[in-house]
């Protein structure tokens, strides 16, 4: 597990449906986020939980369940709570990107916790006090309400994102299946359209321009590779012979 | 509602589970994305896709039911699939910033396709290669496996985050010269290529696949506008008859 991610801890206060706690279980695994605090949930262990967990019912096995939110976050340097409305008490909001940058530099040297409120009422505003920051994800004015489990998937999405964009990140630049074209064989490719374009009569020799011009970017924008540039010059070639190695075969 | 976001369409692919319907509609009514298809769901409507999907299920109700992937994508000038593996086709990968930001500069010009796999068994080849692009949600190597309605979350927050990126910045990049090809226009392409490869017999009906795959990979990812599918079709048409034009001129 990432270093920066095993110090966040996800809080969830008074759930109500369990199976929402198990659906957040795998959001948080799903995203390498593992320590799971329960304040008073309503039903807990509880069989849906563990349905809706997939995979990741050792996260709830692991979970820990208090009976304060003081109790959940009193080891954290760095407490943000998520809010799906604008408060009456105004308090310093961070959009989801932000919130991950500022708990992940505060993760070097400490613990840090997201705390995400009932699934109806959200945080109360005692709870709120504990809060050095809010976190509010952008949502259509006419319909806030996220899913518990869905607002913490992007929490926890933007700090993984957050912790490989430090990285060296070994993402996934999966490796090109052949090299890219060089810009010689480019021009031999352009070459035989060109010169395969002229003998079907589609290209004419007095005013190539336009039509080679088109092609040229068209093919530059793809980024060819070596394959793909053999594989159009095949096709030209059998396009000159006009079906002649057909008739070999 | 925004311009951008009403471009936009989520289809979800055989989907087993109705309160997954449910909940990605809701997870895209809270981002401002509304269009939602439907590619033979196992069961639907559904009451417990109505229960999920909480106050969302006006989108439930506006949802187009289809039988096939490319009715849902016919009119579709993008279409990126998510996937939660690597695949052993090497496809065109974006990660859901990317995703968000390339549908938004598409979306000024046309309509854009999100989609969605099965739970179980995400997309099939023959529907990767519909794709121009994937989207890959970067997850913990050790559990890859997102639930549906919050990979859709996911990547229709970032299609929001995107949205108010641009805020009042007029972007509206360069007009495109053409409209890009839809979906349906792609396909007709790839028959004639098809069609024209095997009278040449640069391509054997036998076993096309190989071939064909790595064309429309090609082509995918160019982004081709109607004009240059046009004249794709005319090299076509002027290969399949040999020249013949050119001795009539």
């Amino acid at each position: 597990m990432n270093e920066l991610l095993s110090q966040v801890r996800v809080v969830l206060i008074n759930t109500s449906h369990p199976g929402n706690i198990g659906a957040v279980a795998r959001a948080m695994k799903n995203m390498g986020v593992s320590s799971l605090y329960l304040v008073e949930p309503h039903e807990f262990p509880a069989a849906e939980a563990t349905a809706r967990a997939s995979g990741a019912d050792d996260l709830l096995a692991a979970a820990t369940v208090v009976d304060t939110l003081e109790a959940a976050i009193a080891d954290c340097a760095l407490v943000v709570g998520a809010s799906a409305r604008l408060r009456t008490i105004p308090w310093p909001v961070l959009d989801p990107r932000a919130c991950a940058a500022r708990m992940l530099s505060v993760a070097a040297s400490g613990k840090v916790a997201l705390v995400m409120g009932r699934e109806r009422s959200g945080l109360s505003n005692a709870e709120l006090e504990h809060c050095h920051y809010l976190v509010h994800i952008p949502s259509n004015p006419e319909y806030t309400s996220l899913n518990l489990a869905a607002a913490t998937q992007v929490l926890v999405y933007e700090l993984r994102m957050a912790v490989l964009a430090q990285g060296d990140s070994p993402q996934l630049a999966q490796q090109p299946e052949h090299p890219l074209a060089t810009a010689g064989e480019l021009d031999g490719l352009y070459a035989h359209f060109e010169e395969t374009l002229t003998a079907l009569g589609f290209l004419d020799p007095q005013n190539p321009r336009q039509l080679m011009r088109r092609l040229r970017r068209m093919f530059n924008r793809t980024g060819l590779d070596q394959m793909e540039v053999n594989i159009l010059r095949g096709i030209l070639t059998a396009a000159q012979n006009g079906g002649k190695k057909k008739t070999r075969d």
